[in-house]
């Protein structure tokens, strides 16, 4: 079925259904992503102010079978905000859609719209006393209605859950404009087939969220962080397993660092340096308390001592300050940065089920040094089994030389993933990158299955075409 | 469209696809329910040892157009597991589908098939030193596979969520007879839409689940129960508020127990009594701990302390053994049987914003003394807002002098419900005794999404016929 452009006829008609200065001329910002791989297309940019405007919009772009993108913060790594190819989309924005619904720190609950920036939902969150744990690289400008459209994961995922684990309910306009009113705060509610979980993670091809009811957490009262040297990944996953059964449901972060991860640190921003020195591996574990429990020191020196006991960790420093504590992160966060300095052949956003991640790594490096000479940083949230395994062009060599070997470097890694029982997409989505990525690795009942439920709720095809299956 | 029946004919040809011994005669179990409300029907009873003799038996219902009611514990109280009009359906029971599938207690999972016992589910986690758990009345009867199906609530939600956040993956069969491989062990997957939170709490509508990759958690190695007196369900919802900042994480169960209760039980199981009176309400409040964290009973008093410092509390007890332990809890799991013992006039599982469960309860009374002479046993998991808001005959009447009432009572209190934006079905599924509700009290953009998609994954209508919505 093919779609319409957003032509200037249907930008006029649309024009007089919709208070003035709700439609704009495409600004570049629209039709570009983070690491500028896709020019995207746009007969014009719908901004509105309330679920209805966005209602009336759907209606209209189903009316003329015109397609349409929802755009939150654009910053998105896997396409799923842009469409560069067929007829010039509309891109509805939710940026104007941005207020606070209600605040009620009794329940823990925030409801918000869903263009409201991830960093300002944190922030609304933190003035009621409370903390909204999603947190991610992108928090300045992500906003929730993505987060939540994407799954979105981060740094807390251990202890908090993915996004979706961290929404009680939504409202969202169905691809024929109407409105889902599922704006609970309900703990528990079983009536029928659960929408939410299904517009989560559905890229916006099921519908456009607009507002979202949000879980809050008790802020923990003392917090502390450390960085650990382990021998191997295997060691790593045994430390987190000694962490979880110590410190049960306070662990909030268990990241791994390679050595490959420090190597590129030293090349390119110096200045951020691990203080114990070059290790193989490095994890990097913060917990939080309640007041009452102790010292977060004196429980991360008891891991310490156990996991050197138990021949697991061998040196390690514990943050005795806040600055100390963010000169650890930063650590963990100057990696990306480097790795954009430095320019990947290909990056992927993996999972596999953590007693694989040993596997994984083992076999990941072999198997690339049979296509060519790379250096590989593996590093991310290990607590998880999501990996970020990223292939580099050896010292000295630009990611122009690697070009013909992108592709193979890309099915190298997903092949091992799959063959380990892993997601080649752990917390990125699929946008339009990995459309492919699914037919060649996902179940067939369960992608026969997602086209029925695509076709069924929106039979034109006009939300986000192209998006996670086929237009 | 209309179906045919489970008869000689049909059940002969599905003998011969099947291995000697899985086709059955109905007996009674499978065609009663625990309340005794409904006679079920059945052609046969089909008892599947595997995965692929589940798809035979789905493929060969949808081939001849013959009604499919998926069976487990037999526990439903909504009448899920049972059709007691039309054409005879074929009863699908996972009984025979019960193994362990995986351990991976440093990998936190349990896969297990979907006829598993609850209880056994549980055992196989503390076999493992972990723990899953979904803990409720019926676990000793109740399989996981209907537990799944239902988004089964309980005692821990408030820690650890209902059943649907303890899975990680499901294995199905889909209505055409095609197996979903989504038995995954990750915490994150982005690959598409959810088919796992659309199966779950879908009630065997969708599909049948025969298998599930589980959460499990590491054992709390000090655990601390106290049973204290408060004033109003007011008081008790900020006593929570308290208990879960000095206590994050660590509270696993908060049930409210009223007055009503305690009278019911004085009547009926005189032996089960408060050791701190009869209250006007009273909250029983479980911690769990790792060790090294300080004594529960020292966090719990602290709790007591600050409860009666802010006027929230006015009388406690906190176990200072195992069977003080098991006494609080004896007082809230013999409410029930006290329950059973009065006979409601109508049992309400209901669910409103933690913040509006003061006014619900404030509310409902009055509006049923205009409807007749009850008393109101209200109890249940306060921490999710949950509460089993079940109504009686006065005192010395009957539950046969109200039958007129039945009806107007459950729309009394659904109606009030709906008003304060919570659930008439918090925990226990719709079935087919809420499928009226459903109609009357869901969105209706809801409702219409929800008929598009099973049109679109069960065209035939035969997956568990009139469950959730009309057949």
């Amino acid at each position: 079925m093919m779609l319409n452009p957003a032509d200037t006829a249907f930008v006029d008609h649309l024009r007089g259904l919709l208070p003035e200065g709700s439609l704009h001329a495409p600004e570049p910002r629209y039709l570009e992503e983070p690491r500028g791989r896709w020019q995207g297309l746009a007969g014009a940019v719908a901004l509105p102010r309330t679920v209805d405007e966005v209602a009336v919009i759907v209606r209209a772009c189903a009316e003329a079978r015109v397609g349409l993108v929802p755009w939150g913060g654009g910053t998105g790594l896997v396409g799923g905000q842009l469409m560069s190819e067929g007829p010039a989309p509309l891109v509805l924005s939710l940026e104007r859609m941005a207020a606070v619904r209600g605040v009620y720190p009794d329940e823990n609950v925030l409801v918000v719209e869903a263009g409201m920036i991830l960093a300002d939902v944190q922030r609304h969150a933190s003035a009621a006393g409370r903390v909204f744990p999603l947190a991610l690289a992108s928090e300045g400008t992500c906003r929730i209605g993505g987060n939540l459209s994407t799954n979105a994961g981060g740094l807390n995922v251990l202890r908090y859950g993915n996004a979706r684990d961290l929404c009680l309910g939504i409202e969202a306009v169905l691809p024929d404009g109407s409105v889902f009113n599922g704006l609970k705060r309900l703990r528990k509610d079983n009536t029928g087939y659960d929408l939410r979980h299904l517009l989560i993670g559905a890229e916006g091809t099921l519908g456009v969220i607009t507002a979202a009811s949000l879980r809050l957490f008790p802020q923990p009262q003392v917090v502390g962080t450390a960085l650990l040297a382990v021998e191997s990944p295997a060691a790593a996953l045994k430390l987190l397993a000694l962490a979880q059964e110590r410190l049960s449901g306070m662990v909030s972060a268990f990241e791994l660092i390679g050595r490959m991860g420090l190597e590129f640190l030293a090349e390119k921003i110096p200045e951020v340096k691990s203080p114990i020195g070059m290790a193989e591996w490095l994890v990097l574990i913060e917990i939080g308390l309640p007041a009452g429990f102790g010292s977060a020191e004196d429980h991360l020196s008891g891991l310490f001592e156990a996991g050197l006991a138990a021949g697991l960790v061998s040196d390690g420093v514990i943050a005795a300050s806040e600055g100390q504590r963010a000169g650890l992160w930063r650590i963990r966060e100057a990696i990306p940065e480097a790795n954009r300095m430095i320019g990947a052949v290909s990056s992927h956003d993996i999972s596999v089920p953590l007693g694989m991640v040993a596997e994984f790594i083992a076999k990941g490096g072999p198997r690339l040094a049979a296509l060519g000479d790379f250096r590989v940083n593996c590093f991310g949230h290990l607590g998880d089994g999501n990996l970020h395994y990223n292939v580099f062009p050896a010292f000295g060599r630009s990611r122009k030389d690697y070009e013909h070997l992108r592709d193979a470097v890309k099915t190298c890694v997903h092949d091992l993933v799959a063959e380990l029982d892993g997601s080649m997409s752990a917390e990125h989505g699929l946008g339009r990158l990995k459309v492919d990525d699914l037919e060649r690795y996902g179940d067939p009942g369960k992608i026969a299955a997602m086209r029925a439920i695509k076709a069924a709720l929106d039979p034109l095809g006009i939300m986000n075409p192209g998006a996670v299956l086929r237009a």
